[in-house]
């Protein structure tokens, strides 16, 4: 503990166990986070030994903090609809979209990955922020029929360039045809599962959606035990792999005080469907007049760099503010310090020259472009 | 780290920083928790050594991860009432009321203190859930002309029979003149704050709501500076103390899955009131037909038990389910494990005998009188 990026967490009730719970102790789970009032393991070995496995092997990580909203009943599309500036009215039944849920000024609340299951059953499987709560508020005066709550589904992650293998050998060879963004609901000797080929690594991987927290130490099991040929390991998300594939954080890279069109995610917002989806008028109103501020990828020169604790005031290079460095980590991959952050129009141009205030010690930066790290084509870009 | 109560928290920004985390840091705090995404220090020398500072002292406490939603417009009045089953119309400027805030189906959504500042400004102070999410969504279709955000406030108590001491100290006689759930606004050498005679301990007590974060490390050392004379040490919410009190924590006492009448908070609902309140006729339900569950308070036998990390399953002496424990301690006051939780109606009457399965050991329990500790009579009730 003598390593200040953590910090000893007293449990309790108010921090709710996930269904892998025990699985996670007994596999040396040693680094943990808590997300929507749920303990969420983070590290076994250590980041880097489980990046390492994630992108040589296959990994498995317990992401139940990564809670569902269900939403039924007659209105259900309709609904789900106002909740997004995505267009959904083209997802097709078995189909996932990535998508914002924003306020009325434009806001974003949370990105969840949405998942239809019928043609008025949707699930939100939620960043860290009350969803449930901000659903159930909309629908309280929206008059529409639909029926709310937060179902037994708690999902696992198997990620990494093994995960095809690890998933066939499990469930059979009809994963392999599994589309990107698809899912299948499935009963797997009596465990209640969807499989969606989705996932938060930026490597080739899957999430197996439990839907009975009774049986997450069977599942579990399970998943390791077709996994060992493989050299699967448990694991959580790797800040150092979605810093590298410029994937963002809820709660850190993007909150309540950003809207779409200032992170980047504007392919997210459609302005010229038909629904006024909550948040549409100012978003609008946005998209005419612009954007002040931007998020951009920056690489920070120097030593490795410890993940920052809280944001890092960003410099221009006559020390005034201009911004906010949210997320950053030492790449043993790249041997470099990538970061994400946002910063004012003017200073987001590929190449601008920072400064960051990384808690007291100030480092030169450079904006580049995202991703940081791109597996498809083996080459380091933004450098 | 030998103690499976704590668990080593990885930081970082999507768990906010309070006003004051580097002042609690400096002054040793070694156990956090982590509510509404913000640190929220707990114990400093040990769970037991804050207690008896608290109970025959004074401590102060950093409770930032209250935060606050506040509510103004031309509508708040009568949004606020809409939020709540407790009739507020009653209300004064600079008086407190707790309030319950319930869903559409009954279920509580949070346990907030409520602060009337003005005819149309009001705070909600909250517990860990986001109502900041509940109350903007709610607001998206209710057709009121509100305006509804997190303002830059940040809570801490001032908890202790000593309490008043430090506080005239500091800010003046006036303070003794505070009547409980009372409040005043004020300038203090250019601090903007807000006191009130609240608190969660059980205690005589106050809480300051500091009305710009960045003063913070200043208005932590003048209340050290101030309290010293008096015993003062920093300290978090007791969970001894409270327990004692017979006072509930959102999250493991009551969740939306639980009802106020369930509680014993059925007080707190007024039925009779012109409002269609959020949740009305489903209360109206509830409390004509009657509850089924209901919370309790129980003394379990034998040697101190540690808290309950999750939540206890309840048996009757038959080895039926008919319950759980959502919270436990050793009061070394009462020199006995006191808990509360909520039980089937049947098991609920004082004297009944019950089995608490505490994590794989079965301990014997009773039903007992809440509050346990009643500092008024000093004399220990349900024994």
């Amino acid at each position: 503990m003598s390593n200040p990026n953590y910090l000893p967490l007293a449990t309790g009730p108010r921090l709710r166990h996930s269904p892998f719970f025990d699985a996670t102790c007994r596999y040396g789970c040693r680094i943990y986070s808590v997300y929507n009032h749920m303990l969420l393991p983070l590290y076994y070995q250590s980041p880097e030994a489980d990046f390492w496995r994630l992108v040589n092997n296959v990994t498995v990580w317990d992401v139940a903090g990564e809670r569902q909203v269900e939403i039924t009943g007659p209105d259900a599309a309709r609904f789900s609809q106002l909740l997004t500036p995505r267009n959904i009215s083209n997802c097709d039944v078995g189909q996932c979209k990535y998508v914002l849920i924003t306020a009325e000024n434009g806001g974003i609340i949370n990105d969840p990955l949405l998942l239809k299951l019928a043609k008025n059953h949707f699930w939100l499987s939620l960043a860290d922020s009350d969803v449930l709560l901000w659903t159930k508020g909309v629908a309280a005066f929206a008059g529409m029929d639909v029926h709310i709550r937060e179902p037994d589904v708690s999902p696992i992650q198997i990620q990494g360039p093994k995960s095809p293998k690890v998933m066939t050998a499990i469930f059979g060879d009809w994963v392999q045809e599994l589309r990107y963004f698809r899912f299948r609901e499935l009963d797997h000797d009596g465990i209640p599962l969807l499989i969606s080929r989705t996932g938060w690594s930026g490597e080739r991987g899957y999430e197996i959606f439990l839907r009975d927290g009774s049986f997450g130490d069977t599942l579990w099991e399970r998943v390791m035990e077709a996994g060992r040929a493989y050299g699967i390991g448990p694991a959580g998300p790797s800040t150092i792999r979605r810093i590298e594939a410029g994937m963002l954080s809820y709660g850190a890279d993007m909150t309540l005080e950003e809207n779409p069109f200032e992170i980047g995610l504007g392919r997210l917002v459609d302005l010229d469907q038909p629904v006024d989806f909550i948040g549409k008028a100012a978003l609008r109103e946005i998209a005419k007049k612009g954007v002040s501020r931007r998020l951009v990828g920056v690489q920070i020169e120097g030593e490795p760099l410890s993940p920052n604790r809280q944001f890092w005031p960003v410099l221009d290079v006559e020390g005034g503010s201009i911004g906010r460095i949210s997320s950053c980590v030492w790449s043993p991959r790249l041997k470099r310090n990538i970061a994400l952050g946002i910063v004012k129009v003017g200073h987001d141009r590929i190449g601008t020259r920072l400064e960051i205030d990384t808690g007291g010690t100030i480092r030169r930066a450079t904006v580049v472009e995202t991703p940081f790290y791109d597996p498809k084509k083996e080459i380091v870009k933004g450098s």
